[in-house]
């Protein structure tokens, strides 16, 4: 149940748009096409069915989990995997818009005063939700019980209750004209049937994410993946079934499930806290996104298709930019879309159906190369599913190419270029450095001249002088002056601490530091000694002060570092302030 | 002629906007009142005289330059310099904004169609002027001798011609109805003096750069200090008598200067022509500021009243902050003024003022101390000029601070609170380090021990194990892993290299690198030996191939110098791509 709820958050909460997007295609052809949504949810949740033996089937071929882009690698190549990994980035991204995107109309539905200002309520959802995942949360599966057991008590409720009334309890919102601008045909049926799909996202995460079930895991994932199924199948039914019967019309302000919502419970309190709760699903869902996003780069990083930095996800500051750029662009698509669902939804699924066709095909190959015992029929159920995903896939990219996939049509295959372009620089990187080639055994020859840059006798330049005499065999100490009478002072001070070090002072006119000691750097480095710079430096303790020192070092190492070949090193000394 | 045209065109772009100021003031009275024009401005060039004499007092004492600051930081103490500081950065902002709102008012002159964009004629002036000093121009003087020549000539024609016409040659803008809200009294008069007194911010210029004179220096900035007087001096008088003869009173829509322009030479080309050059000369003006400002904040730095880093003005980067600081603060006063010339002149002469007094004053103190033959009258005129200063400030802070005036005497403050804190902390970081004393003499026991982070074996292990062998007593490579597989293949790879330094893996199953690594190092710092980590990083050729290096040595090495007293060394391996 845990599992259920820590991974199945992203399938259950698209009841909160998917039948709406069956409804909303076929009342194109006016209210009485309304009554296909009943069949067309019925070949949804064939696929459904077809969708979750396949994923129990995933579920026991790999039981390390990793997805699409781990079985497209494993049993399909190179361009397989590019695809899956760039459709899964496309749909972390769309999960997050349309989810906050649903979230908004479910929110509206209870407190109609937001109607207008959904793009805003998304954006304050998803700076939250940035928020939150900045500072870092572990989620934790059993936080997202309750919110997960509420939920499917609420639209259970809503199911059984509806069917028991013989009437609606409440109507919410208002009627409104509807434009009948298409026939009932082939093309309007299976436009519902494509946007419909959207309410199959998210039944692959758990084959996904097997590693993280208690042992048995491939056993407790398998029930899981067949509870999710059966849960979700019986809502999208049991939805469809009060739709039919009580010929829900889409109504602009008031979702649908509200309706239905409304229907079963009224228009009293249990009508707003059932909004709420999917509200606050649909906020979840969302976060999944924010969790899954960096399991994925780290995973393209690892295998050189994204850069290396990504592969370290534990590290604060690099998980914070997966976080970052995911909000971002979620951000855009928001405010592309002015928050509205039914836009999103064309580009939503199409990532989703590839990746499910990946799965499936990777599975018939899979059977067909090692042929255990009872492999056909196996090999049989995958083929028949990718067959369907493949179909339902290119359906959706036909029938709403201009609503939107063709966004999707485009960024694919560029994130596709683009991690096979990193993939080639870090090949060529790994020719140049020779990787997996013996290297020469290192020069134990080399002298070594560690250089100093100081601007005063001081305790620093003890320290700094005492950690150059351990590093190098020579030391030598390097200040830049453009005051003569400085020079001498300083000249002078040297001599009375007399450190055994000699003291060059170059002298530079102009003020400059840098060019200076890049230049006698130059000069040192041309004898082929290891040449390292040793600078010291000061480090406040309170961070206001940081503008006040370290910056003159902080600019001689950086130049120090694109502009020459020698070691550069920095020393910090603390201070009490 | 050269010096002239570098250091004079803040002064004598002034005439743009000083006689303007006056009759703005006057006007209050009704247009009667403006007779009072001529009488205030004969007041302001007396002023003028005075200072010129200062003034060329101040170059024959400090032949070093150095303006108000050095001489109040060398006569009259700490408070008086840092009041000195504080004032020069305000009006180096003044200057660059009061200079762009007046070549706006000029330019709306010559093309109305501008008039009620001024602020966008500022904010683009203000950005070509930080984007050329980006770039950093190095300012030559023979570039200014045109346009300043020009300059002289047109205001020395509109004065020549005007006078000699017996009438206006040509009227431009549209009359205005005058809104008399005032008596002509006392108080009247001097706001109009305290406004004009703008047209003398400016002749400090020469005194504060003696240095850049060719010898004799002193004689040389003396005859241009009194070439500037006499030319600002004529400018002024001669305007004033002009808006006396012919009644000038404001347009809106056309500035004082650009009327007398039209009066001398007519409405035509020649008109166009030198509200043009009017315009140039003072985008020029506002330029100044830009080359003033860094060497100001340098000197500061230098007596550890800014941070060190600005010292090094001759260091790209560190110019450039100073550019920015300086465009930031004009645009923002700008922008709160609606670019009005004439709601900054208020702001504006006040900090110069404060630098008139300053200067004069510690010249008498000078006087007083040294007594050379002669010195009595000498101080007698600098006491007499820092009256007639100080008299001018006050009239200026009392009728000018509800205008605006409380800003400066806010920010100034302000300011001297910065420096006085910044050059606390540098008095007791200097304690702390033991500054000026002789310390003990550097430890020479010390072992080394160089640490050496890697992920694999190549040519880049080779380099990083090489120079860590030059520099380090003892070698460790050290690598983190969280597959045992890759963990396995890494340690066979090592021991088929045999570089002779040990290698240590640690075991990292969360994927994290730094905190195992920075752990590691804590560990080996606990037997007294000088620790090194040696970072060795990937450098690629081109920029864009730099998100793909680095940056996890990067990471490393930023939370190692905040965690660690260890010395962290960058290792640079350039690639060929």
């Amino acid at each position: 149940m845990e599992g259920l709820a820590a991974l199945s958050l992203d399938a259950l909460s698209s009841v909160a748009y998917g039948p709406e997007a069956i409804v909303l295609a076929l009342v194109a052809a006016g209210s009485g096409a309304l009554a296909a949504t009943l069949p067309v949810t019925l070949a949804i949740v064939l696929l459904l069915v077809a969708l979750v033996v396949s994923y129990s089937q995933v579920i026991a071929v790999h039981p390390d989990g990793g997805g699409a882009y781990a079985v497209a690698k494993k049993d399909l190549g190179v361009t397989p995997s590019l695809l899956a990994a760039a459709s899964l980035v496309v749909d972390y991204v769309l999960t997050v818009a349309v989810s906050l995107a649903a979230g908004a109309d479910a929110l509206a539905s209870a407190f109609p005063a937001l109607a207008h200002d959904k793009l805003v309520v998304t954006l304050a959802g998803l700076a939250l939700l940035t928020a939150v995942n900045l500072r870092g949360v572990t989620e934790s599966a059993r936080v997202l019980m309750l919110p997960t057991v509420l939920f499917i008590m609420a639209i259970a409720g809503v199911i059984v209750l509806g069917l028991l009334r013989p009437h609606p309890a409440a109507v919410v919102g208002t009627e409104q004209p509807l434009h009948v601008h298409e026939a009932l045909g082939v093309v309007l049926v299976l436009k519902a049937f494509s946007s419909g799909c959207s309410a199959l996202t998210g039944v692959e995460a758990i084959a996904n994410a097997v590693p993280t079930f208690r042992t048995p895991r491939v056993r407790r994932a398998q029930r899981t993946e067949l509870m999710l199924g059966a849960l979700l199948g019986l809502m999208l039914i049991g939805l469809a079934v009060l739709i039919h019967r009580d010929h829900v019309a889409p109504r602009g302000e008031v979702t649908i499930l509200a309706q239905l919502t409304a229907g079963a419970y009224g228009d009293g309190w249990a009508y707003y806290a059932t909004n709420l709760i999917v509200t606050l699903i649909l906020l979840l869902a969302a976060n999944t996104s924010f969790g899954g996003l960096p399991v994925l780069m780290s995973l393209l990083a690892r295998d050189h298709r994204l850069p290396h930095l990504f592969g370290l996800r534990a590290e604060r500051p690099v998980y914070r930019y997966g976080v970052v750029a995911l909000a971002l662009l979620a951000a855009v698509l928001l405010i592309a879309v002015d928050a509205d669902t039914h836009r999103l939804i064309p580009l939503f699924a199409i990532g989703v159906f590839i990746g499910f066709t990946l799965s499936q095909v990777g599975l018939v190959r899979h059977w067909a190369t090692d042929q255990p015992d009872g492999w056909l029929p196996r090999a049989l159920i995958n083929g028949t599913g990718a067959l369907l995903t493949t179909l339902a896939g290119v359906i959706l990219l036909t029938t709403k190419f201009l609503e939107g996939a063709w966004v999707v049509v485009i960024a694919v295959p560029l994130l596709m270029l683009l991690f096979a372009r990193i993939q080639r620089y870090y090949t060529e990187v790994g020719k140049e450095l020779e990787l997996g080639r013996v290297p020469a055994a290192p020069d134990r020859r080399a002298a070594s001249l560690v250089i100093v840059p100081l601007g005063e006798v001081s305790k620093l330049a003890r320290h700094a002088i005492s950690a150059a005499l351990a590093l190098g065999d020579e030391v030598v100490a390097v200040a830049v002056q453009a005051d003569p009478d400085r020079t001498r002072a300083l000249r002078d001070a040297w001599e009375r601490w007399n450190p055994g070090v000699r003291l060059d002072v170059i002298d530079s006119p102009h003020r400059s530091l840098v060019q200076p000691i890049v230049d006698y750097v130059q000069r040192a480095a041309q004898d082929g000694r290891q040449i390292a710079v040793l600078i010291p430096e000061v480090e406040p303790r309170h961070r206001r002060y940081e503008i006040l020192q370290n910056q003159r070092g902080l600019l001689l190492a950086t130049v120090l570092r694109a502009r020459t070949d020698v070691v550069v090193c920095m020393l910090p000394y603390r201070l009490s302030m």
